[in-house]
């Protein structure tokens, strides 16, 4: 396996964040990557669903990914094993990625010959929620196991992200988690947002995700 | 069912954290009261454990709670059908609890008729775990479907924890959770650590926890 190279992106006070966040997002739209920044909680199954999801387009897309965490670079091991351009990120102990240290990420990541960067955001549900990093669409995944009631108690992630899948679906009835009470819930927060039930696991659910991420593709790259 | 209190702690810039925990253990001390400070991530388990909990000490001790959350106060309610005394706290969007927030939660709260107070923190694995708040011990939910690496990746949080309870253990056949290859990250982290296997929602293992609390809580009253 090749070796992973690991970044200390430790957080710098940046005067706007939204303004490094859009000067981001420019000089991506210039470069024509497609950046999705992916949230959610330790364990829901980020790495899981982002190692399919690459399999799904690596016969169309050249892929990049920048692993943010606290520490280790487990992740961007096993996610290198697709054979994607992985960086790994360490943030310092800080609870999230901002958008300076995504752009430092990027430059150091190189872009140049890439079409679609992932994020792996730090696993949690507060931080990150907070900080625009400059992406293109900003991915939410909730397990399954987490409980219907989380857009209660975390709402602000729920009303940033522009899709939330919601993972090990197949353990529905282990957890005695409604589907319909997160979808209530979720409509009052974001009432567009489009909501995937899957299994990054066995891959159940993954074909409606995977059309739906290509054809937003298509559509920033034509616009 | 009683008016739950919300009370908006916002974080202040404290000089010192580490002294206004002190400040915090030592009015605990002498006002007698055993303050346990919950941690683990969103859908953890943390207020099913923390309601089943009071039911197994409310007979010995009298018992308080602070629930503290991003937002809402739908656990401050379920836990407060316990007939514990409860208030909720708001920490402002931040992503833990700090000791000047918890100090200023105990003052509210009001703690001169309990003997223990459990402050359940914001659902996190990252933050809550920088910031001593002043308890006499710190307890860890690690629940199964996060997965039997996150020691690696959340190493603070293990390190700086008491005793690991590790929920939702009867689901371990459908998530491929090896228990000893948990125990065996834990102890490279935090080698005396006790960890206790239980289902918060069934009561499995439960006695054990219990057992080795209310140890804990006539050891730190006799010493």
């Amino acid at each position: 396996m090749s070796k992973i190279e690991i970044i200390e992106t430790k957080e710098r006070i940046v005067a706007d964040n939204d303004l490094e966040a859009e000067k981001v997002r420019q000089k991506m739209k210039e470069k024509n990557v497609f950046l999705v920044n992916l949230m959610a909680s330790p364990g829901a199954g980020k790495t899981t669903t982002l190692v399919r999801t690459i399999h799904a387009l690596q016969d169309t897309y050249r892929i990049g990914v920048m692993e943010a965490d606290v520490d280790h670079d487990i992740d961007a091991r096993h996610v290198a094993q697709t054979g994607a351009k992985v960086i790994q990120l360490h943030t310092g102990g800080s609870c999230h990625m901002d958008a300076d240290m995504t752009h430092r990420g990027l430059d150091r990541l190189g872009v140049d010959d890439l079409d679609v960067v992932f994020l792996e955001n730090v696993g949690n549900l507060v931080c990150p929620a907070e900080f625009d990093v400059g992406a293109a669409k900003k991915v939410m995944i909730l397990s399954v196991p987490e409980g219907d009631d989380k857009p209660l108690k975390y709402p602000l992630m729920f009303q940033v992200s522009d899709v939330l899948l919601v993972n090990k679906i197949d353990t529905k009835e282990v957890f005695d988690f409604d589907i319909e009470r997160l979808k209530n819930h979720v409509k009052v927060l974001n009432s567009t947002m489009p909501i995937f039930e899957l299994s990054a696991l066995h891959g159940d659910g993954f074909d409606t995700w995977i059309a739906w991420l290509k054809s937003e593709i298509e559509k920033w790259r034509n616009a």
